[in-house]
Parts: structure tokens; sequence; C-alpha cells
């Protein structure tokens, strides 16, 4: 089904778009034809409705004439808005009771709750951006260090979406040829240069396989690397952890009061989230490496891209070491990096023979010593095999990812469909389904179903 | 030591304004002279050094080229702004990591982190209200039933201040009188007129009484009224809560995703809140009345401002009952509400008999029976001894009580230094410190300390 764009909405919806809670000032938006005329219905001040647009109006709101707040108003006219409507946006004071009592003034007028993500569905509807774009609103609002940022921001400002419909049009082009042959039947004709179609199809796929190839580093950005730390209880994990996420801290969130517990145990590395998995059962069976226990607790290690050994260099000799790696499976294994703590404690430090056993390097926790080397060996762990973030589109969305995954099996058929001298009307409905799989990525083709699904995902009042 | 009103502060101040936490936006608040320069700095758009106040501008947020958000900015120059400075609002993607990236990005450009209050501090002391009205900004934002709502807006919108400074006026001219009598030395002249003075101050001190009255009636209002439900077992507690609870339940509050599980317990009976307190312990102890745990868990009950005590009615009888209260020490309790649960168990309710033990009134839980009646007699219970609040002023704030009560005393003094015929030296004084501690209230009068005590217990942002 091919989506009306352009399909302004008749009502007009309310719902608070700041988070929830105690706070200063919170911001209730409206956004319809009648966001202006509901919102003057219970303003008291100047008459909204003749305003210009991006203007700010002081004034309360009422409700049967009771003050429910002195508020800021701010005004945007159709189609200068984040959805092309009308949007009104109202500034009152941050309790959860004024919200809702000035919510409920509103729906009084007619206007109705938004359901989640409301605001950005209409935004795509009436042409603001495209699909993926809208979906890299609710990814940049999920950002949480700089490469997951920096790549929301990139998708929210189009540069993904020029990708996808370069290749599109490009595929577009032979579509047409194709089926204007097809026009002509029985008549042998040829407008779609065979040759060339092949050769644009290897182009595309190549550049389709980069974008699949990124998504493995896309999601690592999205979701962080996870690491464990495996080592006896004395070898100093926690002393560890604490610098690693002490060096992190950040002062703004924690002046601003903001309880961020979530990174307790993330640290974020040159923009790349770590996230550190909690390995309490390994610890305690190390000491008895043939419980049964074990197994359990080395599934966890498996489902990690980065295990880090951590061992008190003064106490733990080569041979141990080699015991206990072997212990754990994790010999010749590359998300291995051993750790030798307490390096502070030795006269002389000779990593050679551990160097042996595994990749190794040497820190003192307490001391904090090695501790950027450290992070940058976890850097370098993720980059093996990784892309150059700087100028490749990187794919995060695994919606993308399977519509591309879809392009790519479409193109495979085009081309055996190519070799083997297929009728038109297979070609043709092969090429159709790579477009339609594209088109869904940037939603120049949508159905019901995939709007309802991405922006219930969304947050109310986006 | 007497506060410089219109003290201009040089530096420019900044913060988070909405609560913390994802929404679809966030609001960066800048004050001072240069959050306009500093803003336009870092702001790819118009310029904004040449908008008129009161406008919305969009652009992008930029840090050294690198675009961290798309954001609407809110021009409000000064004097025409909370602070009366020139504000900035900042309205981005509402995400912390955003937030801080941003907020970074200013203070790279001078700006600093705003203390907790410290936007409304700027407001009062350049002339924005008085200081009752800016402690009544946190009592707004903290507000969570409609007359705590309803008294912080009477409050910020000045109504109390109103009546203090009117007070205030009244003893000033006659504190001026004295001083000028001073003036005199020893000539024996009278230019305050001692009666007059002395009905002046019965009046007042009527009107301090009433507002040091309502105060209880203010607090309940602001903290809410602590309830407890006493009873076996299988009496029903649960299921009374649960009916009281879901007939609360706040519609708007729960569409938009708010978790407020603070209400669980708590419910708002005409705008009054009502909290229960846990008294699991008093359940089981019930049983076997002459356990030493019992004094304990009475010890709650005493803190209750109502004791609703619940009873089974099929299976309670009169001298059952009067048995408990007796063990509970309830007797002719005016706080305590006896409650015969299950009536529709019963073929007929007579209820006298119980009635002769205690306030008594007849519901059904489960059946929704008697439950409005009940809600009722709860308001009748926080009512009884209480004021009238459409035309009272209530006094919410333990500060401006503290300085009534001061301001009592003072009066006191005068008072008995009017009929002991003292010198006007010591009048003079006993009328400068109820002058002192009515002008504190209003912030006419302040020190560094007291404004440090208000202003911290404000939200940063605020």
């Amino acid at each position: 089904m091919y989506n009306d764009k352009f399909q302004y909405q008749t009502d007009t919806i309310v719902a608070l778009s700041t988070a929830p809670g105690k706070g200063a000032i919170a911001v209730i938006r409206l956004s319809g034809p009648a966001a202006i005329y509901i919102t003057n219905s219970i303003f008291h001040g100047k008459n909204l409705e003749e305003q210009a647009s991006h203007t700010l109006h002081f004034g309360t709101i009422r409700d049967e004439g009771k003050i429910i707040d002195e508020v800021v108003v701010s005004l945007f006219k159709a189609p200068h808005s984040y959805t092309k409507e009308n949007v009104v946006e109202i500034s009152c004071h941050g309790s959860d009771y004024i919200v809702e009592q000035i919510i409920k003034t509103t729906l009084k007028q007619n206007a109705r709750l938004a359901q989640a993500g409301e605001f950005t569905k209409r935004a795509f509807l009436n042409g603001q951006f495209d699909l993926a774009q809208a979906e890299a609103v609710a990814d940049l609002i999920a950002s949480d260090s700089r490469l997951s940022h920096e790549v929301a921001m990139k998708q929210m400002r189009g540069g993904f979406s020029q990708e996808i419909r370069h290749l599109r049009a490009q595929l577009i082009h032979f579509a047409s040829m194709i089926e204007l042959e097809l026009d002509f039947g029985e008549e042998d004709v040829e407008f779609a240069d065979r040759t060339a179609l092949q050769k644009l199809i290897y182009h595309i796929q190549k550049l389709i396989r980069d974008l699949l190839k990124s998504f493995e580093f896309g999601n690592v950005i999205k979701q962080g690397v996870p690491v464990v730390i495996v080592g006896k209880p004395n070898a100093g994990k926690s002393t560890l952890l604490n610098v690693l996420l002490n060096e992190e801290r950040a002062i703004v969130s924690d002046v601003a009061g903001t309880t961020r517990d979530v990174i307790e145990d993330e640290i974020s590395i040159e923009g790349i989230n770590f996230r550190f998995i909690d390995t309490a059962g390994l610890r305690e069976t190390l000491d008895k490496v043939e419980a049964i226990g074990v197994e359990r607790t080395l599934k966890k290690v498996e489902e990690a891209a980065i295990i880090l050994y951590l061992f008190d260099v003064g106490t733990t000799t080569p041979t141990d070491l080699a015991q206990e790696i072997k212990a754990l499976n994790l010999i010749e294994n590359t998300k291995l990096l051993a750790i030798a703590n307490k390096i502070d404690t030795l006269v002389t430090t000779n990593l050679e023979k551990y160097e042996t056993i595994a990749d190794c390097i040497a820190i003192s926790a307490s001391e904090k010593i090695g501790i950027e080397n450290l992070r940058q060996k976890l850097l370098d762990k993720v980059r093996v095999n990784q892309l150059d973030t700087s100028n490749q589109t990187i794919l995060t969305n695994l919606r993308h990812y399977q519509n591309l995954e879809q392009t790519n099996n479409a193109l495979n058929d085009v081309l055996t469909g190519l070799n083997e001298e297929v009728s038109n009307d297979f070609l043709a409905s092969d090429i159709r389904r790579a477009l339609y799989a594209l088109g869904e990525i940037t939603g120049e083709i949508t159905t019901d179903d995939l709007l309802e699904n991405i922006f219930s995902k969304f947050c109310i009042g986006k």
C-alpha cells in the first residue's frame, strides 16, 4: 500500500513533552488545526489567535475561571512547526498535578491525548522528514554516548536516507525500462541494457554489504560492548572498575541531580559504551575449577565481546595463568585480554612469559598505573575487524538491516534471472521486491502496520 | 542586614530546567547579561542578538563545528523575563547525553552551572516578587492535590504577602512615631497614641493567631492526613484500600506513562491527600492483645490523625468491638472511626449498639456500599476544629509560622511594656523585633543565611 503523504489530520492532540516528574518547568505540547484556538480558550493574556508565529506569551491557564498556573505559551503556526501543523507549547511549573490539570482542561476543549510517537508520526505524514529520519529522533533521545549520538544525528539529518534513496533511484530507472519492455509484449525489444543492470546490481550489492557489515559495529554503538572481568577474589576487580568509572563520571549530570545508576557498570571510552557484566558466580567457582558450576558461568563469558582476565602478578606465576586460562577454555581466544594487576608491588616487571600465554598488559588499579593503556586496548579489541567510523555510514537499526537483507536477496534473484535469461515478468517482479524493501526504509512505501510498529515504540509526547 | 534589591548579577548561569530523564524534549535555561551572547556563539541559525524579545528560533547547537542537536531557542530580554535578566531557553531533544553536551558547551563560553534555586533567587533579588512568593514557587512545583495547589498558587500570586505587608505597614507607622519621640529625648512629647497602639497590636495579634491556627490545616494540606486502618486480618483492609484507590486513579497520568507509585497508599478526597500508614505489625499483634509488641505498634496509631478501626460486622459482636477498642486504648478517642464492613452479608443492619461504643459507619468494601459516606466521614474528621478554606489565608510554611510566632511574642512584650510604662527605648526595640520578624517573611529584610537556607531547598534549574 502506498502512503498518502500530506494527509493533514483533523483532530488536535496533546501530551506532556518533557520527562515526567518534578522539575522547574514542564512543557505540554498541542498539535493540530485547533491547537491555537484551544489554547486561546483556556489562556488569559493576549489573544493568541492574533499573534504571529514563533512568538512567546506570558499569561495564566484557567479552568472555569480558576487559575491553574502561570505559563509561557510558544506559538508555531502551520507549516512552520515540528509537525507542520499548528503547534502550541505550554511551559508551566513542573508538577505532575499541574500538568494533569492543564491537560485535562485542554481535553475539555476537544483536544485528545496523543498516542506514543504521534507528533513525530504527523511530522512524517506531513512530509517534514522521511521514516529513517523519524526513527533517528527516537535514537537521538536514547543516545547516551558520543558515537550513538553521532550516528543518530547523521541519520536524523538525512545522511543515511540520501544513500538509500540514491540506490533506489538507480534501480527505478532499470525497473521502468523493463516494465516498458513488458508493454511491448511479444515484440523482442530491449530497452534495459542487461550488462549495465548487472553492473549496477553488483555495485548496489557492494554498498549494501558494507552497510550490513557496519551493523555489527552499529549494534555495539547502540547497545554498548559487553565486557566481563574474570579473576580470583583478590585480583582487584572492584578497584579496577572503580578506577575506570571514576575517570568517566560526568560532572554535569551529577550536579544536576540526575541519578544515572545505569552507568554504575558502564563506561564510555572515546564515544563507545562498555557494559560490564556481573560474573560474581565465576569468581567463586574459579577456586574449584572442577566444579560443575563453571560451565554455567562460562556461558556469560561467551556472550561477552571482550573478556578481561585480571590476575595478581605478585602471586600468579605464568604457569598459574596458563592453567587458569585453560580451565576457562580461553586459550587463543581473541576476545581475551589478560591484565597483570598490582605491578606496583614488583621491583622489576617482566611480562614476556605471560605474553606468550595471552594478550597481556600490566597495570596497577590502586596506583592508577597503565589505565590509559587499558582503555586503548579495550578500544582496539572493538575495532579489530571493525570499520572506520568517520566517513562510513553505520547501520544501527534492526529494521533497516532486515530490509537491506531482503533487498540483497531480491537482487540475487535478479542476477540469477539475468543469467538464466528468465522472462521479463520475473525480472520485473524481483526488481520490484528490491525496490519495495528499500522504499520501506525511508518510508516511500509504508503500511499502517509498519507505522504502528515504529511509532508505538516512541515515548508519548514525541 | 538589609537586602540590596536590584543587585544585578554579572555572571550568566545555566541549568536543565525540566525534569531529568528521557523525554521528547528537555529545556536548558540560561540567565544573566551574557545569556543571549553565549547562546548565539554556539547557535547556528539567525543572529540571536539581533532578534526581538519573546521570539522563537530554530537552529542547531554546535561545538567546534560539530552538531550537538537541532533546537528551538526562546529569547526573553531583560527585564521582561522570569529573572528580569536576559534569559534564553534552549529546547532540545530529551536525552541526558545531549543535555550534558549542550550545557558543557555553554560552560566553555563562560556560563556557569546554576545553584539550586538560583534562577528564582535572582528573580527575587531583582524584584520580580517577594520572598514568600518565591517560596510559593517551590510549593507549587511540589503541589500534588487541589488544595495544596490552590494555597501555593494564592501565595505565589501575592495574596499572603499582601496581608503581611499590610500588618507591617501599620506597625511601621507607630514605630516611626516612637522613634521620633526618642529624638526629642528628655522632652516629654508623645507622638504615638498609646491606646491606639495597644488597639492595633490586639488587632494584629488576632490576625496572627488566625494564621497560626490555620497552620495545622495548612500542614495537613501540604503533607497529607496520616490515616491508619486497624483491623483483624479478615476484616477487609486491602479490599477497602483498593476500592478507595481505584476511585482515585488519575486517567491522565496513567496514559502519559507517569509512574506514581507514591499514590499507591495516598488518595485525594476533595483536594485533601490522605496518607495510609502501614500497620502490618498491628494486625498480627491484635490477635494476642496482651503481647508486648502492641505498645510499639500503638505508637504508629498515635501519630495518625485518623484511626479507622475496620471490623467484620458478621463475626464481630458489639462486645467484641468494645473489647478490641479497649485493648487498643482508643476509648473515646475522637480520631477513631469504626467501620462495620461486610454489611452486604447481613439481612438487617442494626448499628445502634456499635454506635454506643464508637463513632461508627457501615460499608461493604467488596460491594462498594457506603464508600461515598466513608469519604465524607474522612473529610469531616479533618475539618473538625478546622477552618473554612475558601476565604481564609492558610499558612503552610514552617518558616512563616515561626516568624509569626516571633512577631507575636515581640508584640506581647510591647503590650507588657505599655502596661508597665517602660521607656521608649524598650518599646521601640520590641516593635523593631516584631517588624524584623514580619519583614523576613516577605523578604523586606533578608540575610545571606536566610536566602541560602530557602533557595538551597529548591531544585536546580528553578
